[in-house]
């Protein structure tokens, strides 16, 4: 039995025991997989989000490769992230606070049941909002937040909203002068055009706007990108690691990851450019 | 119509029009399908080899990896890669000639049918010799090669000879005293047992024994590793591509690539050290 994905040309199939649970949202549809190889999957509108085997790849470098890049973030904005992963990397940096704002609830309810092990859902640095992260993001005081992290669906249906260029506009005005954006931003690889327009809209609004990529067992085409959107600090020419306390037991970002995650082959530049 | 491959817990399906080849040869049964997304694709024993769209990843990373990372090679051999492709790469150094040694002349009359892109036969620097490389070797004189490049099928069938560790006792013997191998060497994602058994008998025989990952998309899993297997030279401390004359047009490779692929994720480290 398999859970099977479908994307440009690639049809993607996880081994699976069963399924777990099943529910229509007043927002999307939430399914949770179980599978032998991979812990149980969690799957919203048809698109694997994670699996329990992978899902520490996805949330380190969501949220590590900007928190380093910053010279000292204290107030991090998570948009989405409704099953924890991302707050509990934030967290783990002792000088971090973080306000998540997710608009289903029930993401979180299927989390705490499904994936125990992603959310720390009574950290007392965590400020859980259940609300629209664009409607938030609206009415959120200017320069209020050092880092914001996206961590949504893809562009479609109700997270569409967060891959638009007002939206940007909202970000950079709640972000503070040194302020960093890090978005899910699709795949170099599979979907190119998404991925490059993405870019645009983010690069008439920030200083550097650089994708990095990471690598997902659960998504087809496994090699997908984030993009760093920054004010002022470069993540590779400003990144310090050494000036922090360094975090212990991460199990995949390092300071060779960080690099090696901004390489571009050359025909990934030539197609930049264009 | 899709092609699908199955490789532990992952089945990937490629969309594909029709197929234009298949052969059973004393060896193995190879195939070529059409896919408008990723051109031809050659297909041996039921594993996709490569694709017209991606190939030049696997051909490029195989070959100027270690190319660089030595400080003067002259000759190169390469045991399989009938299909062309890595001798095209090896070629585009000036200084540069290959002995290459297929044991299947079939997958060279079917690459230069449907691969036209991959080989370039009449070049006055490649010597192709049919025969078994395992063989080869074991005839070959001592010090008689800069580097060597195992472009191979898996490790099964009559490709597991090029996966022993008696096999690489001869090719460290025909390798020069600062001679570098390189060889496909399964994947840290899909198959850490594969991939770490191959590191330990290489590991037995060099100095320096470091994986670095490529991308195909016509691979399950698609992370794959080479494996870099040196005397003298290492790929990182001792790179130095400004001191070479630089080779125009490559599409994936580069020197922040090259560095990059050989960046380890904290979960892989700590699984090679048991």
């Amino acid at each position: 039995m398999y859970f099977t994905e479908k994307h440009a040309f690639i049809k993607q199939s996880l081994k699976i025991e069963e399924k777990l649970f099943e529910r229509q949202t007043l927002y999307q549809n939430i399914e949770v997989y179980k599978s032998k190889a991979l812990g149980n999957i969690l799957v919203i509108d048809d698109n694997a989000m994670l699996s329990e085997k992978d899902e520490f790849i996805y949330h380190e470098m969501l949220s590590h490769v900007p928190i380093y890049t910053h010279l000292k973030p204290q107030k991090v904005l998570i948009i989405g992230g409704g099953d924890g992963g991302t707050a509990r990397e934030v967290l783990k940096h002792p000088n971090l606070s973080v306000d998540m704002v997710e608009i289903d609830e029930e993401v979180v309810t299927v989390s705490k049941k499904y994936f125990p092990n992603l959310g720390d859902w009574d950290h007392p640095r965590l400020n859980l909002i259940i609300d629209d992260g664009a409607a938030f993001i609206k009415n959120a005081k200017e320069k209020s937040y050092d880092i914001i992290l996206i961590d949504s669906t893809d562009d479609k249906e109700n997270a569409s909203v967060l891959f638009q260029s007002e939206f940007y506009a909202d970000a950079e005005r709640v972000l503070k002068d040194d302020g960093i954006l890090s978005i899910q931003g699709s795949s170099w690889f599979v979907d190119f055009e998404v991925h490059q327009k993405l870019l645009k809209k983010l690069d008439a609004k920030f200083e550097i706007v650089m994708p990095y990529r990471y690598e997902m067992f659960t998504y087809p085409g496994i090699i997908w990108n984030f993009i760093l959107a920054s004010k002022k600090y470069h993540p590779l020419t400003d990144l310090n690691l050494n000036q922090k306390n360094e975090i212990q037991q991460l199990q995949y970002y390092n300071e060779q990851i960080h690099k090696a995650s901004f390489a571009l082959p050359n025909y990934i530049k030539e197609k930049m450019q264009k």
